[in-house]
């Protein structure tokens, strides 16, 4: 019985590579999320009744991701007062330093929660953080992920050592 | 008897030494124009109202500058196709880099004609040359424009020759 | 019965397939364009009569695309009072930012429209635009786009949305 | 009977000038926080203990601000599960892009949400946002000054328009 | 008895606090010179004219200064096989990057020999180069400049030195 | 019975494929050059015995290509009054800015002429350029040779108009 | 009977390709080290316990690469007096650059020895220079290793000359 | 009886504000240098005759600073193995980026250890830990100095924290 608490929005279904990293983090941690196409600029209006309706649809926290003249997640983060996480998508001639601009540049009064280039994974994860806030399982859950993460760093060096120590070439070689 | 036909947006007041410029040129060429301020961002509503209607309202023309991340002529090309002019205002820190790139970057199917940094004088000529395609004075008078900037050029030459001839040292002695 | 209308220019048949983009997008509108080849550096003074020669042409919107040092708008704008829409075309190892500054930035007195890199699509759209002020069709035709660029979002929405109804894996698995 | 909800983090006292505007928006919403100088590289185990400690503290979010080779955000968040909101703060000859970059970019697995260059302001509106998702009178006084900052644009429009009517020049002349 | 061979082109008199340093270098080295306003977009006739006599009119070596969609080089060289020089002029928000592409990314066939931003000192002395190919008296000037400019170093180095040797405080202290 | 009278110098085999170009430009004008591979930094003693010697050698211009901290134009630019051109190679990661900053930002008082990034054809065109000053012959080729360009745009033009003309779709098509 | 004097430090495994360079070059030298695998980011108690113990441990020299938000050589460079020297790592959307200002832009204090995107050979041979100041072998090693690449030079640049008096085209032909 | 262990050189004395920084470090940590004037390009004999008689002279670390197409460091790195320190020093156009571009870029083979841009302080820091490697004194002084900085910090903290308890307004207000 849980309840959709992340909104996935992206301009065109060409993004689902990048966001749907958000998607898979959301997984992991068991929370809720629903993925919208939704355009700043081919489908305003759809954009804004996504915004408006968000917090009466249960939403916490929108995740917008966009490249390029990145507007959505600003067009979204000023028609709602929930958190707006904003993932600049790579470009091709660019590399997502426009999309880069175009997001995290807000200005006072307005502002979205920007994380790294195609960084769509760490955007949920930034979600589960804030979800986590109220929420003693999700917390746990971060606490756990975070000691895996150390874990998996653990186990390569080890695994690296132990390459060496066997006499094998290095891993490079 | 004349009819505006140009709008002038932007987002706050402190764009007005900039956006001036473009009031300053429609000026010259005797455009009747109208100055708004509907911030993306801070307003969105008075913004989306403003561009659904401005071709009823009798614009032909729209003239938007911003700076940062710069939506508000991306916004207002989303709901109106009247051609929306775009002026990337200069920033303290990127110097308009951040602007240039969230007004030019647009996607497919929603142009912005950007100009330069600060170009608000060039917008609302680009302007003037749009309405002059069914304006034969309008042409005329660009054409004395363009006459005249060649004579400007022409006279500060002469003056730069005589400012030699003259025996006085060169301007920049 | 048509006339020619827009003319798209180019420095080199290299510069064909994103100028392409261009005359797809007015032949949808179903106006009437001349492409040429005619390069600022390499044969100046083609361009020179062309950009002299384009109103008596008939011609009203000039769509130039360049890349590099890439002055074919400039100059041509600053050789007619028509409306010049500038494409910056992307280079190899500026990635266009080259381009796009030696389009976009250019001094007080000559605008060029420009559009985004390799944005040879939305500047025929802008184009339309331009002569939709005058030409009821195609401001119908404009409209009728924009609701089908709507559609379209709202279909690949959809086709998302049924995607997971159906209990297939996300797009993106 | 209030607790303090939100630290504020600067690697020096140079930055308060900047760093002051999250204060400023956090006493505008009643929300209580604490400010802290913890420089990430000229006292690690400061900022060690800080992070280790903030949950414990009560803290819920934490606001970092720090320039050039910008570690501060970073470090927190690699040792805490709190939301971490990242401030680039300006730089004499990069402008803050230096900084932008060594916030925003950090890697899959520990998210910082980074705001503007200098967006101080917008980090606390952001952390306002994060606490009003579980408090009431904060939603409620988001609302309201979204409404206030509509109003703003509304009056300075106004403004602006009277101005024009009263026959006065406009305002930039 | 001499004639003039090195012809200075810039667009505007606004150029001359950075296009004067070219008349100074040459001032030093003798070299005969004609200064010329001349915009490539606001008279291009007349750039095309100079451009077109150069040749004839005597002239070696050509300099040319802009700024932003710096064309005027390039103009110049498409309309000339003398060798152009080209100075990049700093721009106010681009900082003359804007300046430094549209020159120096010429496409193949009409190079233009740049110099660093503002650097038109450098650009006359490249032009001295050039001409003193052909002349032995302008080859023994360049020699005494070069050893001028290393006894320079020496001069700076040794009062460096003595500063420090008289017990005098460091020149930064 | 000619001489060699243009070097062209790299720091490594692997630049050739780019400055290959500049030995195929001074092929076709039948100009004399030595290709010279002699670096600045892992040879420092060759490259100073090369330029010291250049003018004695009877080289009247250099042509130096180089990557990243590409400081090979610059340090035989200083050892030398013949005019150095330098070539910007493009390097993985940031494209060739950095070669071209470090070639082109020389101080007051040792000019190198800089080309575009790979643009080694162009490199060789300027020493040409340079050289036919004082050689009516490489005067009469490089008409030729501009009128060649001419001829090729007008071809590729006339080829473009007769594909529409045919019938045949577009060449983008 | 040797002592392991360099560490070489690195966020993932991923990161191998690029540090096994600096590996690679130690090896050249028969300087001893050890690579590990320790996050800045996902396991900071390994990075600062890595850090801490450094200079009892033996190491002289530490190499830390890292890419993005690029904090392991500043976060290392923190906790110990040893000198540490920073590789940044290309990235796929800003090319390293990211990497680079996060790495070289430590603040007042704590300095990192930064050396070119990927340079990790380079960053070993820094380290050699470095431990070369205690040691004569190491010094004659180096000297040895620069006659080399001049050799390298000289031999490349014969085959260079060689290829053309056998009458062969150009290499690059 | 202390020796001169570190070199500072600089190409001019306008570099000295900037260069200052690092003798004000060394003599703090007690360590004798040598400030010296002397241009990779206006007087490259005494750039190289520096560096080949570094190692002979007794020093053990070389600090360059450069700005511009700053050659200075990489110089003097490929005339000797001693540790070479670069110091990208700002410029008035591109803030630096081209120093630094021009100092750390530099190619396999020759390394040079960069450090901030105008970071001259920082990089005599580095002198100071290498030196201190077979230097039990500065170690002490350089862990001592650590100590400081913390120290600093929290005595700021203190002072931030006092001012807000005794009812003052933030310091900011």
């Amino acid at each position: 019985m849980s309840f959709t608490e992340v909104g996935i929005v992206m301009g065109s279904d060409s993004d689902l590579p990048v966001m749907g990293g958000a998607g898979e983090a959301l997984d992991r941690f068991g929370v809720c999320y629903r993925m919208t196409i939704a355009s700043a600029h081919r489908h305003p209006e759809k954009v804004a009744r996504y915004a408006r309706d968000a917090a009466a649809d249960g939403l916490k926290v929108i995740i917008a991701g966009a490249g390029g003249a990145a507007h959505l997640p600003g067009v979204i983060a000023s028609l709602t007062t929930l958190p707006v996480i904003g993932v600049p998508i790579s470009t091709p001639h660019l590399g997502g330093l426009d999309s880069l601009y175009a997001i995290v540049q807000m200005p006072r009064g307005v502002p979205v929660a920007t994380v790294s280039i195609n960084g769509a994974f760490n955007a949920a994860l930034l979600a589960v953080q804030i979800l986590a806030l109220e929420n003693r399982t999700l917390r746990e859950q971060l606490s756990c992920y975070r000691r895996e993460l150390a874990a998996q760093v653990e186990e390569r060096d080890r695994c690296l050592q132990r390459g060496c120590r066997d006499g094998e070439g290095p891993p490079w070689g």
